[in-house]
C-alpha cells in the first residue's frame, strides 16, 4: 500500500463532467489499495468570475482581501469533488488550506509555506478517508487566509507529499508528460519516461509550462518523486526524480523562451566595480538577469549586454538611466529576441553537445546573438522570428539517432 | 460614540451597485462616529449557483460538505464589501465566521452557536477598523465549518451584538420595518415605531417574514436592541426591545399563516390519557401542534381537532393511523385552512380585543372554525379562501380609530 498525493488544476475540475472524471481517477487509485490525498485548484471559471467581481468594485483591492476572495474558489471545488466521491460510495473529507495545516508567511497573494501541520490529514488517512485538500491557500500567524501565488497548487501538493512522506506526488495536467520539445510545434517530440529535478528545473525556467518551478525545487529539496501525467488519458506520464537512467539520450529537451529582452550598455567608463553595481541594483529590485556578456569596447571603455524577462525590461532601463555610472553610455533594449535551450544531464560527459547545437543552427541559417552554458544546459539568444525554426532544427539534430 | 452591528442579507449585496450602497450605509454610520461591525450574507445568485452545482453532482451530499460549499458564498461577499469600503478610503477588515469567533455545535447545516470568542473583532475595533463578518457560518470543535441554517445571518448579527454589548443591532431588509399587516395586501397598514420582543416573536411565528425567530429569541435573551429597516430607503425602521410605549395602539399587527392543516379525530374511545399519548407521540417526531379543540362526542366517545403545519400533515396522519387508540375513529385532514391572528401586548389589559376581532369577522361573513388565545395573541382558524379578506377586515376594525 502506498500513499499517493494527486493534484488537479482548474481546468481538470472546470465542470461537472470533469469533476466526475477526477473523482473516478481518485477512487480508482484508492480502490487499488492506496491512501490518497487530492489537492485541487479552483474551477477555471470561478477564478475568472471572482476576479471580475473584484475589479468591478476595486481594481486596487488589498492583497489580504484578494486572498480572502480567491480562496473561496478552492473551497467550492473541494466541496464539489468530495460530494462526488461521496456519491460514488467512498469515505472522503474535504479540507481547506488551514485545516490541512499549510502555515505560511504573511506575504499575501504570494505567500511561502513555513510549516506543515498535517495531523488532521494524517488522522483522516488513518480512518481510511480520501482527503480532498484546497490547493493554493494557507494561513498566516494572524489567522488570515493567504494564497501561494502562481502555480501555488503544485507547491501545495508537493509540500503535502513531503510532509506526509508520500510515495509519489502525481501532478495531473492537460498534457501527457514532459516532452523533448513542445509536441504541438515539433514533429517527433518524444515523451520522456524520466527526468531529473535539475533537468526539470531548467526546462521549467526556460518556458516549458508543465510544472511550476517552486514545486520542483521543493520536490528536489525533500526528495519527493513527482509524476506529470494527463487527467484525460490514462497513460503513464513522466517521472521526475533525483537520478534517472540515462538511456541513450544525450539531452532531455529543447525549449524556447520568448519572454526575453536584451539590454545593451555600450561605452561604459572602465572603472572597477561597475558591473557589480549594475547587477546589484537590478537584484535589489528583484529583476532577474540571465545571460551576461561583457566585452572590451573602444578606447578603454567596455560594453555590457544582458537579458532580462520582457516584463522587467522597461523598469531595468529606467533604473540604469538613473545610475550616474552609465550617464555617458549608450543604452539600448531589444525585445525581438528569443532564447532557445537544450537541457540534459547527459551533456556533462559529452562535450560535443554545444557543437552539435551550434551546427544545427548554422545549417538552418540562424544567427546566434549570445550564448550561455551550464553543466546541464546550453542556451542561445536568437532573433524572435527564428525561434520556432531553431527549436525544430536543434530537436531534429539531437533526436535524429544518426547524429548521436 | 456607539457600537452598532449592521446586517445585510443576500439581496442587499446581490450585485456591484448594491454592494456599493451597503458600503455607503456602513461608512456613513462610521463617519457619524460609531464603531461598526457589518454582518453580510452570500450574494443571492452565488447561493443559487452553488446549490445548482452541488445538485448536479450529488443531490444527497453530506451536510458537512454542503456547509463547506455554501460558506464560500459569504466569504466572497465579505471580501467584496471590504474591498469596496477600502476603495472609499476607510480602514476595514473582513472576517470569516471562525475568525470572528462563532463557535457552534456540530449539527451541520443548522448549527447552534455555543460560544462567541470575539477577541479578534474587538481588537480590530480598537484599531478603529470597520469589521465585515461572514454571517450564517461558524466552526465546531472539530475545526469544521458549520452553517446556522435558515435566517442564520440574523442570528449571527444578534449573537455578535450580544457578545460585543453593542448599542444596537440593525437588520437591513427590503421592507422599511414591521407593519401592522402586510403592506402589499392591506391598504392602511401602518409601520410600527416600536414593538416588544414577545410581540415580534408572535408575529414572526405567525408568518411575518421580516425577522427570523431564533434571532429575536436571542435578542430577547441578551436584551439586544434590534432595528428592522430598509437598505434602499434611508428612513427610521422599527425598534424591537423589551418594553415599548403603548401609545394608543391596542394591537401590533394582524397576520395570516396559510401553512396550516387541520386534523380531526372523531369518535375516540373515551379512556384516560388518550390526548396525552397522541400529542406526546407527535412531539417525539418534532411535529408542532398549534390550536387544539377537544369535545364530547356521541355515546361516551370524544373528538379531538388540532392544527399542524401543512408540511407535517401527512406524517401526522400516518402516525395516528398506526396508534391502536385511534383504530376505531374517523380521521380527516383539511389543508384548505388559514390562521389569522392579532398580536399585541395591549390586549392583556383590554378584554374587548377578542370580541372586536370576532365581530369584524362576523360582519365580513367569515366563519370561525377554531379559536386560540394567549396573553398577547388571538388566533382564529378560517377557510383558506377567506384569509386575505379576514386580515383586511380585522385590520380595518382595529386600526380604524373610531373603533378604539
Amino acid at each position: 500500500m502506498s500513499l499517493i498525493v494527486q493534484k488537479f488544476g482548474g481546468s481538470s475540475v472546470a465542470n461537472a463532467d470533469r469533476v466526475r472524471n477526477v473523482a473516478s481517477i481518485v477512487t480508482d487509485t484508492y480502490k487499488a489499495g492506496n491512501d490518497v490525498v487530492v489537492v485541487v485548484s479552483a474551477q477555471g471559471d470561478t477564478t475568472d468570475d471572482l476576479i471580475a467581481k473584484a475589479k468591478e468594485l476595486n481594481d486596487k483591492a488589498s492583497k489580504r482581501e484578494m486572498d480572502m476572495l480567491m480562496s473561496a474558489g478552492e473551497q467550492i471545488s473541494i466541496a464539489l469533488l468530495a460530494m462526488t466521491i461521496e456519491k460514488m460510495g467512498f469515505p472522503v473529507v474535504s479540507m481547506l488550506g488551514w485545516q490541512a495545516g499549510f502555515i505560511t508567511n504573511s506575504v499575501y497573494s504570494s505567500a511561502r509555506i513555513k510549516t506543515m501541520k498535517t495531523d488532521r490529514v494524517s488522522s483522516a488517512l488513518d480512518k481510511h478517508q480520501i482527503v480532498v485538500v484546497a490547493g493554493f491557500q494557507g494561513i498566516n500567524k494572524y489567522d488570515d487566509i493567504t494564497t501561494l501565488g502562481r502555480g501555488g497548487s503544485d507547491t501545495s501538493a508537493v509540500a503535502l507529499a513531503a510532509a506526509l512522506h508520500a510515495d509519489r506526488c502525481q501532478i495531473f495536467t492537460d498534457v501527457e508528460g514532459v516532452y523533448t520539445a513542445d509536441p504541438r510545434k515539433v514533429n517527433g517530440a518524444l515523451k520522456l519516461k524520466e527526468i531529473t529535478y535539475d533537468e526539470m528545473l531548467e526546462l521549467a525556467t526556460l518556458g516549458a509550462q508543465v510544472l511550476n518551478n517552486r514545486s520542483v525545487e521543493m520536490a528536489k529539496k525533500y526528495n519527493v518523486e513527482l509524476e506529470v501525467l494527463s487527467s484525460m488519458k490514462r497513460v503513464p506520464g513522466t517521472i521526475v526524480k533525483e537520478k534517472v537512467k540515462m538511456e541513450e539520450m544525450l539531452i532531455r529537451g529543447v525549449t524556447k523562451d520568448t519572454n526575453c529582452a536584451r539590454i545593451s550598455l555600450v561605452g561604459i567608463d572602465d572603472v572597477p566595480g561597475v558591473a557589480f553595481k549594475l547587477f546589484n541594483q537590478l537584484a535589489k529590485k528583484n529583476i532577474n538577469v540571465d545571460i551576461i556578456l561583457q566585452s572590451i569596447g573602444r578606447e578603454g571603455s567596455k560594453d555590457i549586454t544582458f537579458t532580462v524577462s520582457k516584463d522587467n525590461a522597461d523598469e531595468a532601463v529606467e533604473l540604469i538611466k538613473q545610475m550616474p555610472y552609465f550617464s555617458n553610455c549608450e543604452i539600448s533594449c531589444n525585445t525581438d529576441v528569443a532564447k532557445v535551450s537544450v537541457v540534459g544531464a547527459g551533456m556533462e560527459s559529452h562535450p560535443g553537445a554545444a557543437a552539435l547545437m551550434f551546427e544545427a543552427l548554422y545549417d538552418a541559417g540562424i544567427n546566434i546573438k549570445m550564448i550561455s552554458t551550464s553543466e546541464i544546459k546550453i542556451s542561445v539568444l536568437i532573433a524572435l522570428e527564428d525561434a520556432d525554426k531553431a527549436v525544430k532544427a536543434v530537436h531534429d539534430r539531437f533526436f535524429n539517432t544518426k547524429n548521436l
